[in-house]
């Protein structure tokens, strides 16, 4: 069976994984640690437990049980003190303290869950996201940086991990032995990048022999990447590889709704491209097509950061398809 | 199969199933629903649930599951907002919304915990405990009755369920299926007696072939039935079931130890017997024996109501031992 590693963070994968696991494929999803928004915030913050966001909507994505459970999942509560919270992520955490472990906890919730494939964080070391600004401004984990409006404005210096988290070796091992890796898609700085901060991560991308996809995304975030081509985020995502790695990425062409463009405009723009060549850079293949979901989408009410979620988003089957044509297996 | 169907409340029933689920037996448990304390009180308050906590229990009881998974159930969370919540609790809270319906609640519950036998709550109204006092003041609620001082002084008026709550259909079904009904142990007022206020119930017990065994508590709780001798409460349960019903009674006559006695001397005197007969009534068997677990006993810290559990408990083993050779099964 092909192996094929996803690298991502909570929604991109969760369409990703939802699309790939209807083929006949090892799956193993490799997830960003450093979210710090919302429900997983307040956990992290009251509990100092592990963000379990990321890692319950891959663990939903790649779930076997009945429909009923997954709902439980992704239940978020309404009222009272509990208000906002996804009771996947009590689980997880919960989990995390009975276990005294995040790694065992995440293993012992796909058991239960009937997880077809694997979620691997990317690390389990407790670490955070920082971004320096241009004028040395400090921006602090995920929730802050997400929200700040001047991070393209005056320039990203550096982004980094603090403390400096290991690589969980189950990812090393999975990449090094794939035969694709699919990076994205997902928000840039906070769920694409995150993973590749993360040392032992690139350099295991590097050696492995697999081919490697970029996820180019519908859009880019207001404030963040506005100006970002594809070619920006295909070069961005390289240059934390340690050079020219990416094969080949795909690119969607299908407009969404007048409607919906107009209504995200304060949030996003679509990824535009710097021309029309078919290669990036000479090397990486630009795969377009059509890989909008024309569907509506819905947030829960609890969902305190609903607002913040993907409107615009990838259709998981038409995505798959072409992923699964480039291992030659659809 | 023999088919055994207990009724009681939480911890009563948790000892009394751990107990009775090592053996070759069809176990039903019936399950009081009228608890408003603790975790569960403020679940029934802020979400507007039916009281989770003793089906939680009676589940993790019967469950089959990997150690982890039953310690998860029982694990309170020791921070922040959630503090003191079972997630157990949480588990049935969230499935209850996402199911719509309690009693479904129960049943995928019990599915994921692989439970051995079935927990049934004795109804699936939403309804409270009420208990007047003979000089008509009213308390309302499991947790209001439980801390009120001056039950045993100023007497009991009555003791009725409102809203009035209807009988599970599943479990008069299986009183009236039953080979031996085991009431108790359990909290007088507050975890046996809720059970038998619910229409439909004693009748089916009345109704039912099945032998009727009622375990004796070891302590007679202070300020509520502090003056009862093992023979009042035999007459207390066969008034609430129409007559004379129980066949037998199991009552503890080894002595905890000095320390654990004083210890526990302001919540709870040691039960007594009026008299030495071998009958109560002419026609109730007492069974006497060493019934006694002389283990030590630990709560969790985040248990906020921990100092008002029994600390002076029964041993399941010899208690089940004792239930099975009425049954000719040991």
């Amino acid at each position: 069976m092909k192996r094929i590693v996803t690298i991502g963070g909570g929604t991109g994968s969760f369409m990703l994984l939802s699309g790939l696991r209807r083929y006949p494929v090892a799956l193993s999803a490799i997830v960003s640690m450093t979210d710090d928004g919302g429900s997983t915030g307040v956990l992290r913050d009251e509990l100092g437990v592990l963000p379990p966001g990321d890692v319950r909507q891959c663990l939903v994505a790649l779930s076997d049980s009945p429909e009923i459970l997954r709902k439980l999942m992704k239940y978020r509560f309404e009222d009272g003190g509990l208000a906002g919270h996804s009771f996947g992520n009590l689980f997880l955490s919960a989990l995390e303290k009975v276990t005294g472990n995040f790694s065992e906890a995440v293993m012992e919730a796909s058991r239960v869950l009937n997880v077809k494939g694997e979620v691997i964080p990317v690390t389990v070391s407790d670490t955070n996201l920082f971004l320096e600004l241009g004028n040395g401004r400090l921006l602090r984990g995920e929730n802050e940086i997400n929200q700040d409006m001047k991070v393209e404005q005056i320039g990203v210096k550096r982004i980094f991990l603090d403390p400096k988290p290991q690589a969980n070796p189950l990812a090393v091992e999975r990449l090094l032995g794939a035969d694709l890796i699919v990076i994205g898609p997902g928000n840039h700085y906070c769920s694409v990048i995150p993973n590749l901060l993360v040392p032992g991560i690139p350099e295991a991308i590097r050696e492995s022999s697999a081919q490697v996809v970029y996820n180019g995304n519908l859009v880019s975030k207001r404030w963040h990447t506005d100006g970002f081509m594809l070619e920006d985020y295909v070069e961005a995502v390289d240059r934390l590889l340690g050079g020219p790695r990416i094969d080949s990425v795909t690119y969607n062409t299908r407009l969404p709704s007048e409607d919906l463009l107009k209504k995200y405009a304060h949030e996003a723009v679509l990824t535009g491209r710097r021309s029309g060549d078919r290669m990036i850079g000479g090397r990486c293949a630009v795969i377009e097509g059509d890989f909008l979901d024309t569907r509506p989408v819905k947030y829960s009410r609890a969902d305190k950061i609903a607002a913040t979620r993907a409107f615009i988003r990838h259709d998981a089957e038409k995505l798959s398809r072409v992923l699964m044509a480039l291992l030659e297996i659809a």
